[in-house]
């Protein structure tokens, strides 16, 4: 390559003294090949892309364009749903909220759902994946680099799968409150990929040597964890969850608020209810769970260096990570989707 | 591909009649290369990957991992400098802020400043281009799915030139306030790729036939344009600029006033100053426009659908504009850094 003339500019160290390669296309492929040495185990077994129109089993090629709108200014929006056993779970309850993201994201699809849910299957089933959990995401699409999405003819659709052997969680954890401003409601409400303030909500929490955080809204109640939702039982044994107003709706959280009364019916929890939930209110409860897709339901054991109830995984919240944990492995068929492998 | 079993399912319609295609590698690349028919003129010359370690010059392989946190959480910071007649604008000055965002978004650099300088400066003589914009992308990098970057081991460094035949503004524009929720000043403060809101903004003000929005904050104070700085002439002829707290610090807005006070010499302008500028005050205004560093300003001559001052483009605004035009084209060396291409 070229040298390049830095004495023009005012700061010392030019470091001009290494060339950058400019590489062949053959050289990029290779390079990429070379970043992707998992050795057995390919940890996303396989990708669809709008862009490409099809999936690929190439972990070189599980790529997206720089100059999707998702990647450099988060117009993207995303859902998820667990694999397990060979089976989806609540795909369609999460494709319904992945829509609405969508709407309110104003981002379009390039496809009719039933042919976004067709090609999540169908993936599923090219990736011989049985347990892991599929990603997928909407996105304004390539076009040029400016803000508006005017540039972006075509909207685009991503997914993965991700290869996990996850278990149903049963040892606590600890967290602490979130300082890290929470997002506003219009966008807390939709699963978009503007998740910085999460993400230094998480690493927050890391340092404090916790798991992950919980955010108080600007109300003084409970909103949600980074990426979950939160439950408590009371000393009375109600199950309370924070409204989702200015949170997001989680779906596992609404399977859980849909199983839980089971629980009311054999005398083991009294009520179950959404509700406004003070910092006092929560800090007082008898037990304390986060509830999300992946988990489905972490004991939580300990807050801001303080136990919760007797500071020991609590009962209730292990019958119903019990109820939940069942539901997803052999639950009804409503729920659940069996995959046709190959 | 297989067949999918979608009986299972309460849904109906299951678009289980067509198969999504699993492509070979070599497919994918066919595929990635059809998009980018770009004819004669590739709106992106070059791109540079810290993934593959070097520069592309072919568009269909300018991409970036799927598994990036930029792409999937929004970790990622950005900057930008303008490519005018073959030299670097005021690079330093974007390379400094781009640090302080990553910094702030808790981001690392795979290499340090001077590298990443003499990659940008070599990127641009590579893609000879002369005149466009550098867009730069610092990111937690590829790696697990997760929330947390724990399971991200490198972070990335993403730069392309976009080739873009700009030239001064001298048409006046329409603008709208906008109703799209600000982003709190922590996040408001650091240039990161956490833009839904921004886009939503721009999208409602072309929605209503303005060019772009005014953001104003939470206690009725001017904040800034979705993704420039604003700026008024009062009836005093004082140049007034929104304070940086909440907002991103504008370098070109920085460079407008360090060059304004020429103007007061001359007695063209009053005074020049930074200040919490209320509705009512810009309301009043004479003249207003946007500031950034692709314009590099823009007058603004309507309002929420009302003229600002005359309703014409302001001549103390036009003055400003030659003033930073001429900085570009013709400044200091200080501020250019000349480009030697091959």
């Amino acid at each position: 390559m070229d040298k390049t003339d830095m004495t023009t500019t005012s700061e010392g160290g030019n470091g001009s003294d290494f060339c950058v390669p400019v590489y062949s296309s053959s050289e990029v492929l290779e390079k990429l090949r070379g970043n992707c040495n998992y050795g057995n185990k390919q940890p996303y077994p396989a990708m669809y892309s709008s862009i490409i129109g099809g999936i690929t089993l190439d972990p070189a090629l599980m790529v997206i364009p720089i100059d999707d709108h998702m990647v450099h200014r988060g117009h993207g929006v995303f859902d998820t749903a667990m694999l397990v056993d060979g089976y989806l779970y609540e795909l369609d309850t999460h494709l319904d909220r992945f829509l609405r993201s969508a709407s309110k994201a104003k981002i379009g699809s390039p496809f009719p759902r039933s042919t976004l849910r067709t090609i999540l299957v169908q993936l599923a089933a090219a990736s011989q994946c049985k347990k892991g959990s599929l990603r997928y995401w909407l996105s304004a699409g390539p076009g040029d680099f400016l803000l508006s999405p005017a540039g972006c003819p075509t909207p685009a659709f991503y997914a993965v799968v991700i290869d996990d052997d996850f278990s149903q969680c049963k040892e606590g954890v600890k967290v602490v409150t979130s300082t890290i401003p929470m997002k506003s409601p219009q966008f807390a409400t939709m699963k978009n990929v503007n998740y910085l303030p999460n993400v230094l909500s998480i690493m927050e929490a890391e340092e404090k040597g916790a798991s992950a955080s919980i955010w108080i809204d600007d109300q003084g109640y409970i909103a949600e964890g980074p990426n979950v939702n939160v439950a408590f039982i009371s000393q009375e044994k109600e199950l309370l969850l924070p409204l989702f107003d200015k949170i997001l709706s989680g779906c596992t959280a609404k399977r859980l608020l849909a199983l839980a009364p089971k629980l009311v019916e054999q005398g083991i929890l009294k009520s179950v209810k959404t509700c406004d939930i003070t910092l006092e209110e929560a800090k007082n409860s008898a037990e304390m769970m986060y509830v999300g897709s992946g988990l489905p339901i972490l004991p939580i054991i300990t807050w801001d260096e303080q136990p919760v109830g007797d500071g020991k995984v609590g009962e209730l919240t292990l019958a119903l990570s019990n109820l939940l944990w069942e539901d997803m492995v052999a639950g009804p068929e409503t729920q659940r989707l069996r995959v046709a492998y190959m």
